[in-house]
Order: structure tokens, then sequence, then C-alpha cells
């Protein structure tokens, strides 16, 4: 039954890349493998590195990966790709940038491509790095391209989330959404020999600086705040790289805050409240469709009737709902 | 209990504001008064328009509603902000733009703030456009800011979707998700007077014949395809404007095209089963809360057990599941 687990658990590197991609796939089988894991999970620390197409995660996140192995640290690293047919090719360049690393075993790269509806992406994203939890990996880096929701959520993984912004794209500030302003510990400035890098510095500084003043009107917290820092790096694919390590040390003081402060506890429970209400979710919906099936025909078929209004959503939903009620 | 959906269907414009709001708001309230509004539903016509920050989709919704009050339709505008405290300010300028029609009484403006998570924003935009629809709107205009999940699921809701890019925002390109190319029916390269609009234009249709050329190699569909068409627009608050004709030429032509097809019943279709499934959830969702906290204590405690590596997440989801088994 969870024959992949108790491989992976001996650092089986076939029997991890199967169960990542039956994650992916969204593959029943994953659960009694995940749950399998579960008990050996929670050891890693987890990065998250997020930012719009073209910013240069994926030379930065190869940077990391280059200076966390010379510390003698294993790792993992969940490159998130919500592609397609005609976009798979742009962002693989990146992929293969990575495979510097292929042949060092103490890195495990995997990317995830599922593109599900309500958070599957972010569902597969939290196994993926469970997996490499699991495996034993000191720090698993998650990288995700862009700013939507399922990255918001994919945030909410990690232990330390850095933003990566560039200078010069167009509106680029205000197309930070606010939502992502808020899940980040550090940002970073890449590209920042650009015209324009200064710049986009002030306004960060000054988007942070209002978001401290609509905090100050809250109930005052006594507990003291991560202030998040702006730092300015050069790294772009073998073009010769600065301020990395100014990087680095923004994650070690972010990730040392994160435990003298208690941070760290407040974080696992959010996530595992996040993650727990997305299961219960699934299994939900799909005990639910079970007995819609059952009972009222097929989905189609209701959707059509609701489509023709002869029925409204919400009396059928009740219906179903009222089968869970206390 | 339904006094609110009388006084819409009466056309009371501070009943419909209301009802936005606590559809908004995400008030359980609501839901008796959508459902005495869903057999006054399906006749309004909506149109998506969506794209990055900056592209001057609001622009081009001014201009759009101009268009169609000269033709006589009367137009509800569903302006999705997932703003916060910070980003607010930036983004009101838009909405300030489109006042020039408030004293407009053929057309209502509302804008929705929704933040929540998993669908929240795409829920409550449905459901703010069902209200303009039972008021008796001809076309009902649903603006969204970006790209991620909820703006691709509220283009779902749409007839007609028309994505805005503009020239010279970087890998701009690249940086439309797969998933909005899929549900653009036209695209706009909005401020077409800059450097790089027939770049764009070129990026773009390659882009779709790559599309075609996956779609190729899937089982072939008898049905006629609709071929998102291309216009160039240029369309900037007060500065003077190009192209809109063209724009709402390719809208009337999809919109034909969708009659013709059989397209719109299978859209209503399809939309009806989304919106169904995300009721379902949320209700299948609250009842277990509700479960779970009569069975198992909080659900901050459950989830601190899950933390703490006590309980897997699987285990208590799938018991709470069990309740709604056939």
């Amino acid at each position: 039954m969870t024959a992949l687990a108790s491989r992976i658990l001996r650092g089986d590197l076939r029997a991890a890349s199967r169960l990542i991609r039956d994650v992916d796939d969204g593959r029943a089988s994953a659960v009694p493998e995940l749950q399998a894991l579960f008990p050996h999970t929670g050891r890693a620390t987890v990065l998250g590195i997020t930012g719009a197409p073209g910013a240069g995660k994926s030379s930065l996140v190869d940077l990391l990966v280059t200076h966390y192995r010379a510390l003698g640290k294993t790792i993992g690293v969940v490159a998130v790709d919500p592609t397609s047919p005609f976009s798979g090719g742009a962002l693989l360049g990146d992929r293969i940038r990575m495979q510097g690393h292929a042949s060092d075993e103490g890195v495990f790269i995997r990317s995830l491509a599922t593109r599900g509806n309500l958070g599957g992406l972010s569902r597969a994203a939290a196994d993926a790095v469970r997996v490499m939890d699991a495996m034993g990996k000191d720090l698993v880096i998650v990288e995700t391209v862009g700013v939507g929701q399922d990255e918001i959520d994919i945030a909410g993984l990690a232990h330390c989330v850095v933003v990566v912004v560039v200078p010069g794209m167009g509106d680029d500030i205000q197309a930070i959404k606010a939502g992502i302003l808020e899940v980040a510990d550090i940002f970073d400035v890449n590209k920042a020999d650009r015209e324009g890098a200064d710049r986009t510095v002030r306004d960060l500084r000054a988007m942070l600086e209002l978001r401290h003043a609509a905090n100050d009107r809250l109930p005052v917290d006594p507990k003291p705040q991560w202030e998040p820092p702006i730092v300015k790096t050069v790294a772009v694919g073998g073009k010769g790289t600065t301020g990395v390590s100014d990087l680095t040390q923004a994650i070690e003081r972010q990730l040392a805050f994160l435990d003298s402060s208690g941070g760290r506890a407040v974080r696992e429970a959010h996530r595992s409240r996040t993650e727990f209400l997305a299961i219960l979710r699934e299994r939900l919906l799909a005990s639910a469709l079970r007995r819609l099936e059952h009972e009222k025909g097929r989905l189609d078929d209701v959707a059509g009737r609701i489509a023709r209004h002869e029925v409204d959503p919400w009396s059928i939903a009740d219906e179903l709902a009222r089968g869970i009620a206390t």
C-alpha cells in the first residue's frame, strides 16, 4: 500500500519522483503514501521565491542552491510552472539552467505542471514539499511564477518568502498584487544594474511605510514585528552576479527572527489549517458528487437544469450538505 | 425574507447596491435574495474585460459603455478590484474616470473588494452579475485586474472575453498566463500607438498558431471553432481614441458566432456547473466545520494537532466526509 513511502524514507529518488508525479496528476493513490510519510515530516525549512515571469527567479534559486550546498545542506527545489503546451517552451529554459546541479546528489529538483481549479496547484506544491521534507532535505525551495491566489497560497507553505521584483517593468510596483506584498518577508530587487532600480527600491519602501501606517491603526500587537528588508541583486543566468550574499544574510536573519519570536510555530499552525481545509473541501466534494450522481443524475445534467433555470444551485447544494449537518 | 429581491425586480438601485454589498461581504442573508432573483436571470449578455494593471481596461470599458448606451442598451459594470488599503489609492483613479456615466440611469457601476480564499472573488462577481441581470440590464461588463485563477474563473462568467494587452511591458506575452490565453475570445492590443505594438500583435498571432498546432493533435471537433481576432486600440483616459469600433465589431461578430454555433448554451451550462460546484463546496465546508467543532474541538486546535503531527489531515477529513457518503 505504501510501498513508495518506505522507499522514499530510505532515500530512493525514483520513488520520490514517482510520488511527486502522482501528486501532480492528482492521483488518489498518492494519499496513503503521503499519510505514511506524514509522521516523518516537519523538519525541513521551506523557502519561497516568487515574482513575475522574467524576474530572474530561477537564476536566484540556482545561486541559492550553490550557496547552501557549500554549507553542506541538502536541498529540494519545487518549481511550480502553471504551464501549457504553448508556454511550456518559454519557461523550459529556466529549468534547464538549473540542471547544473543535476549531478549533485544533495539536490533534488522537480517541476509541477498542475493547473487545477481551486487550489489544485497549491495542494500539489504542498505535497511535493512534504515528500522532499520526508526525504530529509534540510531546505526546500519553492519557486513560483506570477502573483495569483495560487502563488499566495503556495507562499503560505514557506518559512521565508522572497518576492523578486525587477526595475522598469512598466507600472511594476502597482503590478504586485496586494496579497503578495502581505506575504513577503524579503524583497529582492533583481537585475539591479538596470535603470530605475533605485526608484523601485524607493517605491517598495514607500509602500511598506504605507502598510505600516495602516497597521498602526490596528490594535497593538505586543510581539515584535519583522520588517521586510529590501535587497538588491544582479542574478541573471551566467552574466555575473552581485548581492547574493546580501540576500542570503537577509534570509538567515529572517529565519532566526522566526525562531526567536515563536513565529515558526504560528506559521506551521496556519499552514496546517489551510492544508486541512483544502483536503477537507476536496474530500467533501468528492463524497457529495457521488451522492449527487446517485440521487439526482449526472453532474452535467444537473448543471443543464440549473442553466435552464429549472432549479437553483443553492437548493441542491443545501440538500447535499444536509447529510453532514450535526 | 426576500425584500431586496422584490425591490430589485422593481428597479430599485439602492436595493441592488445593498445586495451586491452583502454578496461582496459574503453575508448569508444574500442567498435567499439571490434564490428569489434566480428565475429572473439569464437574459443579460456578459462581457469580460481582463488584463494586467495599467493596460487601460477602465478606459476601454468607459468607451464601450458610451458605445452601447448610444445603441440604447442598458448596462451594468462589475469592477473587480482585489484591493488593499495600500493599493486602493492607485486603482481608485480608474473608478473615478468611469463616473462620467454616474448621472446616466441606464448605467449601473459597482466595484467589488472581496479578497477571500478559494474563489470568494469569483463567487461575488458571479452574484453581482446575477443581480444586474435580474435588474434587466442588457449588457453586463465585468472588468478584472490581473491574470490569476480568480480572473480565469470570472472570465468563465462571460459570453465574450476580451484580453487587453499593451506593448512594451517587459516580457509581456510570456506574462499572460496560459489560462487567460485559453479563455480569450478577442485580444485587444491597447495603447497601440506605443513602440512595439506590431511586435505584440505578431507574438500573439504566433502564440495562437502554436495553440492551433497543439489542438490539431487532439481528436477532431466537428464544430466550427472561433478564431480569436487581434484588434488594436488607443484608449487611454481623455487622450483621444482610435480602434474602438474595430473592438465593438469583433465583439458583435463573436456574440453572433456564439449564438449561431450553439456555443452560448454550452457556456451557460459550463458556467452553471462551475457555480454549482463552488456553492456546493462552500455549503459542504460550512456543514463539516460545524460538525468538526461539535466532535473534535475548535478548528484552530485541530490545526495545532496537525501541525504537531499528532494526527494527519486526511484522516480527519475522511471521517467528516463519510457523513455524506452514499
